[in-house]
């Protein structure tokens, strides 16, 4: 027996003018000055940052409690208008555009710290809560939240995106650091999706599904979070290496040996040049590791002395370290301030960022055939990456006036996804399919999963409502 | 406007007689002698581990190939009867049972380890490959894998019911340790959940819904696993407290200090007493924690000395340590038996094994609140427990002629599923719900979360096929 099931409904164009109106009449009788359908601030909630298209949303809603997003989203149902979740625009992948139009629900009012449980080592926070803001709540706690993309990003975008960055390789993923959440379901009903236990056997794992989904779920309107405690000792430091291959084998006999190392960045010459440019520094101009470790002092001091040993057995080595808390921000500046040290490296032009990740056993081959194929395509484009992941990102800088250019960047971020695909790795680490990736999808995950992913899709929100045109081209 | 959505289909009772005779009379033809519907096995593959009454399938097929399982999802659907999957049938929550008939799916046949990626510190493994099966094919890598629930349970169960165990504290659950599966679905398809880079923001996270989805979406058939290095040390001891309050406390004091601890077991006096009659120790009858260390030499003597201390301020003490494998074995040996040495405190009862899981802020409420209650019960009913994690067993032994008892025994088991849950916990850290902790969904999670439950089940398997009467009541 077949039992028809219906497919993801499909989004054309955008609502008419009239539908506009009459939502926009409902959202300001409902928000007052919380809703605007001023041009500027409807633009300023499109996309922004890349070279991608700005999509502006018909209306911007400052949403302030959880009722506020439950009305909101009973009105778009109502006015069968897209609803696109705004946290702090950070994303690089378009999530925040509204190619179909609809209101942008932006929850960065939405910034309560709700509790710290010390002794669970958990915390729950409201979506607009930042990354630093939280950090700074935690401040007098011995506590904290390791996640850190760089971007000041809003907590609900995090986990929206499944976000990582560079302590990802010890602390993990948004994944590994969502313990549960409170979601606004298509129906207004509210949602919570998991218990404060650190584990759980019952019934489906709706914390990972809604981690990831890029607001096409439902919106994100808690989020319960793992903490870490601060460690006793921290030591960064930077080491460089006579190419690329070397630094990423340091990287992978690292990770094989089990050194539990917090962060390890590569920052390949073309990047070293842009911070040096940027920050005023003077970097060797060659391939560099960007490590950090974590533990009790003697800990810590175990842990540099074996990464010693693996550098200088793969050919690295001019150790600079830094053990001040001041010195070691200045270094981590530097890496954080990378998007737009490396926009230094041709005035002008915008980045066309993007990122991979492949098993770390081919992370060397993948790096050094994306260098080739930047060679090849004529592109000025630095790498950087969290390399103990196997994750990396490159972003060509583009004259956006020239289409050719524009093509060529194109051309070669799709061919770098592929290849990341057929090493065994992922289209996108850490930014999310959003817009541009969604081509990608088949070919990453097989027509089987999309199939089930887009019943998903169908099953939460069958009226298309959450965040359309992204993830899948509906 | 409303779309509407088909719910999960049904079912009542069995298969006709017809129905069986006609899927069974395919099943031969296809399978020969790897099908069979003698009442000796199909009572073996139905449960048989605790008070749970047996229901079993009306045949078994054993599968040896991805296309076995293919044919037999195909099969079963036209014949419209159920699909059970099987790894080794230790599961403790009547996951195996045939409530609606059909198919017992053995997968003890797929047991081979497909690959090992030692420098990803991954491997690939089929269903029926048990993790002792594992551990041994890893003997000469220097990595293991890391889970243990006690049971040498099938890798596929494991991932099918979000099993845990001992070492969860430390290396994580299955959730944690499962990279990405194979799944055959219920059109038959075979789907690839994820790709073996060690992360990736490109669409919804399938992996993580199968596993503990408890054989209700999909058979499983291949699961990627992340493996861990053999640690250079390892040190494994107990030590005893005047109560279980002070045992529970030094375990949040040990957690929320970040010491990286492998194991934290708690067992109660009832249950030392049941090793000491079993295992022919001679323990103090006293609350005890057995604990273990994992780390470089250096660092597990930081790691044993901070503990030392943290036992002690907690009133506890009496050492005994080994470093020994061969005193480590028999020390978690009669660990691992407890189950059988729970057992001898009452001959000719059976154990009524539940388990649940809470902060660790109210471990030490949950668990004294617990032992009250079987105070007030009558009840003989040790208790042990992953106490790292908040998670604990409590195994009530029951006269299954006394249905009084049984009663008794029913209404406690609901009381602390209740109290796990109302002190921000749930009913089941690692068992999963089976068939008896339905009862316990909805207070768990609330009707909006089991309402995207049943939508995700009902669009993945529209038929019902696959595990009917477990996780829902349907």
């Amino acid at each position: 027996m077949a039992v028809s099931f219906p497919p993801v409904r499909r989004r054309e164009g955008r609502p008419s003018a009239e539908v506009v109106a009459a939502l926009n009449a409902d959202l300001a009788a409902r928000f007052g000055n919380r809703f605007t359908a001023s041009q500027a601030v409807r633009q300023a909630h499109g996309h922004t940052l890349t070279w991608l298209e700005n999509e502006p949303p018909d209306a911007v809603v400052f949403a302030e409690t959880r009722d506020d997003v439950i009305d909101l989203v009973k009105l778009c149902a109502r006015h069968d208008a897209p609803v696109v979740p705004f946290g702090v625009g950070t994303s690089l992948e378009g999530h925040v555009n509204a190619p179909h139009g609809g209101v942008s629900l932006d929850c960065s009012r939405m910034n309560a710290v709700l509790a710290v449980n010390g002794e669970d080592l958990d915390c729950v926070v409201e979506p607009g809560v930042t990354r630093k803001q939280l950090n700074e709540h935690l401040h007098d706690t011995g506590l904290f939240f390791p996640i850190d993309p760089g971007a000041d990003a809003s907590i609900g975008g995090m986990a929206a995106t499944r976000a990582s960055g560079t302590n990802a390789v010890r602390y993990g993923t948004m994944k590994e650091r969502v313990l549960s959440l409170g979601v606004v379901a298509a129906d207004g009903s509210f949602v919570r999706t998991g218990s404060r236990a650190k584990k759980s056997s019952a019934g489906y794992d709706l914390t990972h599904l809604f981690v990831g989904s890029e607001g096409t779920l439902g919106v994100i309107v808690e989020i319960a979070l793992r903490l870490s405690g601060i460690p006793e000792a921290i030591s960064a430091g930077t080491c460089f290496f006579p190419d690329v291959r070397s630094a990423c084998d340091a990287t992978i006999a690292t990770i094989q040996s089990g050194l539990p190392i917090a962060r390890v960045e590569l920052v390949d010459t073309l990047s070293v040049r842009a911070f040096n440019a940027y920050a005023k520094l003077a970097l060797p101009e060659q391939p560099m590791l960007l490590v950090e470790f974590h533990g009790t002092q003697s800990s810590v001091a175990e842990q540099v002395r074996c990464f010693g040993e693996i550098v200088a057995d793969n050919g690295g080595g001019n150790f600079i370290w830094a053990t001040k808390p001041e010195d070691r921000t200045k270094l981590w500046q530097a890496r954080h301030d990378g998007y737009w040290a490396q926009m230094t490296l041709r005035p002008g032009a915008r980045p066309f960022a993007t990122d991979a990740c492949v098993p770390i056993s081919r992370l060397a081959d993948c790096v050094e055939e994306t260098l080739a194929d930047i060679a090849a395509s004529g592109l000025v484009a630095p790498i950087v990456g969290h390399v103990g992941d196997g994750n990396f990102h490159v972003s060509p800088l583009v004259d956006m006036s020239n289409s050719h250019e524009i093509d060529t960047a194109e051309a070669f971020a799709s061919r770098l996804a592929h290849r990341a695909i057929a090493m065994g790795g992922t289209c996108t680490g850490e930014h999310g399919i959003g817009q541009k990736k969604i081509a990608f999808m088949e070919d990453e995950h097989g027509a089987p999963a999309l199939d089930l992913m887009r019943r998903i899709k169908a099953a939460f929100d069958p009226q298309n409502l959450f965040n359309p045109g992204k993830v899948f081209a509906v």
